[in-house]
């Protein structure tokens, strides 16, 4: 697999690579970040700002919304990614961290790829929320297992808890159906976000500066995110 | 007191009665309309669907929010509200109704109040949060003692319950500390929103027909409404 995500300077968005067949089951076995997982403060800044992103884009989509029961619907994913936040800066007040200080930092870099995956619409809008919260959320599990002991079972059990994504999944379906012709422009624009989430996921990560010896420990994990992305694009109809 | 509020069709908006010299105490008696609540799928429904766009705006001011730490303060108001709103949908649940069908009714004329009640920046959207849903949980409390036996209590208690109007003073507060020439913007914008708040208020009530009557009970609530809208703004330093 060519590692072209985190070519930063790439200008061309090439195509995802598919990984294997629709259909076969892959390997239970889940690789881990833990090598590159930053200290546990930037870890919980980062990770409790992105859901509060998460959530701002839930509400973007809940004002777009075209009826009050769609409302009602993400209003209650909202709910459960507000759960997230406010576990994650629970951690950083139990370690004598001030929470919006530590966010704080990282608003320049994350306000960028809020502004760059809002969509046009409510459907856009729909699958950003799902796609940008999957991989986030798989991605900062992977990163867990690396964080001080004290710590990581607490963050752990905050990042896995259930965040909406089967109510995100029925709204998407019930449009599609609705409008089969949305399916190419929704599958385009889960391609674009994709590629802003792994670059922000990679900017996250805590290089040791060995080049040959960080790619070679990303390089699987990131494998295995697309793949995931995929069987979520794949149970929404979606190509990835 | 004049009852000009109530003319749908002015388009003279006369400034707000002064009801007594500020400091003196107000009387404790709170005068309800029971007599003109709707009944409980109507009000269960309008309350709902108005916590859940209380909730947009808090969406819209965190969206807008110039720190980290703002945006953490108020996602605590937003969980506050998604709880109210959570709460009062559970209710109607518990009497067979299917929450999005109910408020879906409502949603023409609450969507106008809600894009006529976005302010333009950060600063607007914030006093929009506090002066909206002040006098809208204050509106519904009052209507609630005219609710069936059976559902009463509980929903008293969630409207009742803490919606982080500290936390939103706060702000607002050291926001114009920051910058005093605000004040008076945001005085003017405090008596605009509370004019379409009595408006919408207004028009959630069950009237009898009785035109004179009707007026006679209204008359003292919204009285009493303004003078409550008066020392919330007065707490934060603007001119209602």
């Amino acid at each position: 697999m060519v590692n072209w995500f985190w070519q930063r300077g790439a200008s061309k968005r090439p195509e995802l690579p598919r990984l294997r067949p629709r259909g076969v089951a892959e390997s239970a076995t889940k690789v881990d970040l833990h090598e590159l997982t930053p200290d546990l403060q930037t870890f919980l800044g980062k990770a409790a700002y992105l859901q509060l992103m998460l959530f701002e884009n839930l509400g973007t989509a809940i004002a777009t919304a075209p009826t009050a029961a769609s409302k009602e619907a993400l209003s209650r994913v909202a709910s459960l990614t507000l759960e997230k936040h406010h576990g994650l800066t629970a951690e950083l007040v139990r370690h004598n961290a001030v929470p919006g200080d530590v966010m704080e930092q990282f608003a320049g870099t994350f306000d960028g790829y809020q502004a760059a995956t809002t969509g046009r619409d409510w459907f856009e809008n729909l699958v950003t929320c799902q796609v940008t919260a999957g991989f986030l959320d798989d991605f900062f599990l992977r990163l867990a297992p690396g964080l001080p002991d004290e710590a990581r079972e607490r963050v752990t059990a905050v990042l896995g808890a259930n965040s909406g994504a089967d109510i995100l999944a029925d709204q998407i379906r019930a449009e599609i159906e609705a409008s089969p012709l949305l399916a190419s422009r929704l599958a385009m624009w889960g391609r674009r976000l994709v590629g802003d989430t792994m670059l922000l996921a990679r900017g996250t990560l805590a290089f040791s500066g060995r080049h040959d010896s960080d790619e070679a420990r990303i390089e699987p994990v990131f494998t295995e995110l697309i793949a995931a992305h995929t069987r979520r694009m794949d149970a929404l109809g979606l190509t990835a």
